[in-house]
């Protein structure tokens, strides 16, 4: 009964007239991706038979006694040594497959080929057989495969992390268990080792804490590894909505010298060497410069003091003369220097290498909007930076945002679009991921199918910030202040306990939100919205951008900034404006929310925050 | 006859029992995109009758007289006021569109229905009519609008760069010319106007020179639009060739610690302020420190002294003591501040946000071999930094590269990845962006079509690095020196006159080369490769990295990098090593080379270069 599955399999491949169809193979080398065996509905059972070279990485190795040797060697023999020394016939059947595929089918493929070539000899030379769980990274399944220990020494590709590129053919497992096939190794054509003592990942199941000092290994974990799978599906589904609904992708700057959020730090861009030598050096010359200057400073009084001696006098002209070409000279003298010393004190942008104070971008709306008041409708996705000194764990000094802007159209446009993009997102995520979005239910949150399911498949709530307010108050004894920026334990109580969805709040007060949202009539608030989630909290931040010139600048002004710094901004408005509207949705997010991870640095391969960049 | 068509349309469609399906409407706003009339086959034709809402910007607009007023009222009269005094009957009819409608179908559809009900008023009211040709970003072709003055003042309307939200019936012209279609305005509803003398963009054919001062406004021009809409379909294209061939796209950091290429400037990140203010503060407090210093190190001297003065004179031995206790503190003081000097004086980068000196990446690759070495095939696609000061038409600050990385591939894997991934781009481009294609074809350079037929049909040349040279010698008398870099102009005559295709040159001389290729058997040479292109040269590095940890520490050690400085990219040589090949290709690069650009800056939405980064 143990052995029925392979037999029946072999018999029918051998049977049919028509062979089943070949495994796919990847188009760039000679391998096949385990998603292209273990990913079939069937599991790869049709594919028995088949041979393929397969890639990855041991997860996992063991070295067991072959089956079929009989039960009093079993215990302990694969710790023993195994025996070099075997017959030609033996060296046949490992080395040649055709031969064993033979004396399997002859001998009813139950029992392994050994016992019927050599049933008495009086030395019984044993080989053992390494089983390795293997992952290539192209799906959450890994595949066992068998390597007889006269392929390759098993103690070179059994510890975990060991690299293994290996040729075999697809059968399905002798003994019942939970794979459904297995490959069979015939020859191992790469091994890159691992030492295990000094490979970090050798032991069992890590924390995320443990794997986030290795951020360059960790994909190697099956949890790692599945997140990165899910980020994948989501960043093309992220692309193939947006391409769907007629949207361009355009790239939008890292290095900008418009800083807006003149109140937040943000991150600086320089080819200034930031050494201290290089500030000492400046500080000495300036150093230098101001004692010279005092010098002449000195000259130009004493000199100042002797033509005033020389004209009471009034006795000799010509020394006047010489005397004032001298000061002259000495004005000259000071002039310059003072002019050297306010040049290198003030800051010296112009050895930067833009020519002003560059940053990194704390959002591409901006620009964005410049593309849609061109274009129509646009959407830039890559990394945005963030000078943040709240938790490592709830956000990051580099993350990626999706930016959406849309021309001709209002608040409840942008709104309508964000929420069908997350429910795009949910459904695409489910259909791609499924393997990945059940290993992340049972190791992380047994709660993330039913939470991609709901938003993908109910509407969101929509409430005014005013109507949240109201509501929040009329549960707590602890009022919540109209004006002020909800919490997220304000917001969790709203989505995760009130409405249990998605909910958009939206028409947020004036000075709660970035300047260039739209004023309402009220006077007291903007047309900004937000998306929170169930678990997660804020997954969207968007709003109708202001369009109108006066108003915008209006805002600017009492906001302290500086127009010439976003006078280019001011164009949009000055030159055929139109009522726009957008938002941004943080990758990390979404990927915390439909994994159900607690940690923003687990939702992204490199996480960058203070003190943290190292790998 | 100059009026059939639309008869014939608006009969055809009243005729005919099955309506024609309705236009596709933009999912989030009631309004068309252009593309979705102008882009079909029959140009809009079947879509005549149909109201639509569109929205978009003026390219240019000139005022007419109303088709069908007497010819002695034409020459000027568009220039003159238009009489406001119009009877009841003209308000309706004008204002009306079904009234209007009816009166054409009336009249034959031939001449404006004004004619029919006031055939005989002594003083005829003159409505003049705007046509507009108006843009919206969504495909190359533009719209004619035909807007009556009577609907809005045509003077605000008319501008170039105005912007126009409008509803209106799709028609047939009634004169024939360059329009299949066109929009019968019956409401505007939103315009945003344009001071024509103070738009940059108002006069007609604009240098790409000139427009790149306007980067936030450039995109309203045929020609950026046209860059940005084939840059959308490249980008998208990217991912679907990589998706569909099962690489899995990760994000990989901009922000690293990891600077390989000591030799190259890097762009600096920190949050450090770089006021010189800062840095004569840190002077001044090591001046005063260097001050105190010197004050504790006389005083010690002095106390020493003293205390030898005490011991020969043996005489007081509690004077003593209590000198050596001074001695003691004042050595104290001596090592506290020295240790503050010490540390002041050093780069003090623990004061840095990342702890210590942080770059911005200009390559992903290495980050990117972890994750190969990890999930297989991968991709990164985003900006990369370089510090160059090379002509700016040449090269940006800020780029944006699609990095490929390979598990279990070699060299050759790579490159016919990489071959069919560029053949891949130039099919899709002509089926997406064929008006854009043909619009750059016209504009900007007559042999953009064959150049991306050619490749996407014949297969590319290959060649080694040494038979480039010795093809090359043969060519020409001053000899190419083996080991040297070929220049673009070498490139130029291999892909441009020797093979007049695309061309890989591949094993190229080890020094010319980065140190992570894997050193070939001669020792002389490493297994990279460059895809070179007609016209645009070097669109693709690639090559096989080197996988053995021995012989990438001794090439990192013969470079003189520092091993802690990378030690986790050795990491991947240390656990598990596979061979790993991969390339990298330039989206800006690939841009030229489909559209004939010259400058790489009209390849970018917003290009940084030196003292470039202001918009």
């Amino acid at each position: 009964m143990a052995s029925e599955p392979t037999l029946s399999a072999s018999n029918e491949s051998i049977s049919q007239t028509e062979p089943p169809p070949p495994v796919e193979r990847f188009k760039y080398s000679d391998r096949v991706f385990l998603r292209s065996i273990l990913g079939r509905a069937d599991g790869g059972k049709g594919l028995a038979g088949q041979r393929v070279l397969v890639g990855g990485w041991v997860k996992s190795g063991v070295e067991k006694q072959k089956p079929g040797v009989p039960s009093s060697m079993s215990p302990g023999a694969a710790a023993h040594p195994v025996v070099k020394d075997v017959t030609c016939s033996e060296v046949l059947i490992n080395r040649l497959p055709i031969l064993r595929s033979i004396a399997r089918i002859l001998t009813g493929g139950g029992c392994n080929a050994l016992s019927l070539w050599k049933p008495d000899g009086p030395a019984k030379p044993v080989t053992t057989v390494g089983y390795l769980r293997i992952s290539d990274g192209s799906c959450a399944a890994n595949l066992q495969v068998v390597v007889d220990s006269s392929l390759h020494p098993l103690s070179q590709i059994l510890p975990t992390g060991t690299s293994i590129l290996v040729e075999g053919v697809i059968a399905i497992p002798k003994a019942p268990g939970k794979y459904t096939v297995e490959l069979e190794a015939e020859k191992v054509l790469y091994v890159g080792g691992v030492d295990a003592d000094k490979y970090p990942l050798s032991k069992g199941l890590l924390s995320k804490a443990f794997l986030r000092a290795y951020p360059h290994l960790r994909p190697r974990t099956s949890m790692v590894a599945s997140i990165a799978r899910i980020r994948n599906s989501l960043s093309h589904s992220t692309h193939q909505f947006f391409q769907s609904n007629g949207f361009l992708n355009v790239q939008m700057p890292i290095i900008t010298t418009t800083n807006l959020r003149n109140q937040n730090k943000m991150f600086e861009v320089s080819i200034l060497s930031s050494k201290a030598d290089d500030s000492l050096r400046l500080a000495a010359i300036n150093d230098q410069e101001a004692k010279t200057l005092e010098t002449i400073k000195a000259a130009i009084k004493e000199k100042s003091k002797r033509i005033e001696e020389l004209k009471r006098s009034n006795s000799n002209k010509e020394a006047l003369l010489t005397a004032l070409q001298d000061l002259q000279k000495a004005n000259e003298l000071e002039h310059k220097h003072t002019s050297i010393l306010t040049k290198s004190k003030k800051e010296d942008f112009s050895e930067n290498f833009f020519g002003r104070q560059a940053y990194l971008s704390s959002s591409t709306q901006l620009h964005l909007e410049s593309y849609a008041c061109s274009l129509g409708c646009v959407y830039s996705f890559g990394p945005t930076f963030q000078v943040e000194d709240v938790q490592p764990s709830k956000s990051l000094a580099e993350s990626w945002k999706v930016d959406v802007e849309l021309a001709f159209a209002k608040l409840e446009d942008a709104m309508n679009c964000a929420e069908d993009f997350l429910r795009y997102l949910c459904h695409s995520i489910i259909e791609h991921c499924p393997h990945d979005i059940q290993f992340m239910y049972k190791r992380i949150d047994n709660k993330c199918i039913d939470r991609i399911k709901s938003m993908g498949s109910s509407p969101f709530a929509r409430i005014s910030y005013t109507d949240a307010v109201e509501i929040l108050n009329k549960r707590f004894e602890e009022k919540v202040e109209w004006g002020k920026i909800l919490s997220r334990e304000h917001e969790s109580i709203l989505a995760d306990e009130i409405y249990g969805r998605p909910v958009i709040i939206y028409d947020h007060p004036k000075d709660s939100k970035p300047f260039y949202l739209r004023v309402r009539d009220d006077f007291k608030t903007v047309s900004a919205f937000d998306i929170i989630a169930p678990k997660t909290g804020k997954l969207v931040q968007g709003g109708q951008k202001e369009e109108r010139l006066d108003k915008l600048i209006e805002r600017g002004r009492k906001l302290g900034l500086v127009q010439e710094d976003y006078d280019w901004y001011l164009d949009l408005r000055r030159h055929g404006t139109v009522q726009h509207s957008g938002f941004s949705a943080g990758l990390e997010e979404i990927v915390m929310f439909v994994t159900g991870l607690d940690d923003i640095r687990d939702a992204i391969p490199f996480p960058r925050n203070r003190g943290s960049a190292d790998t």
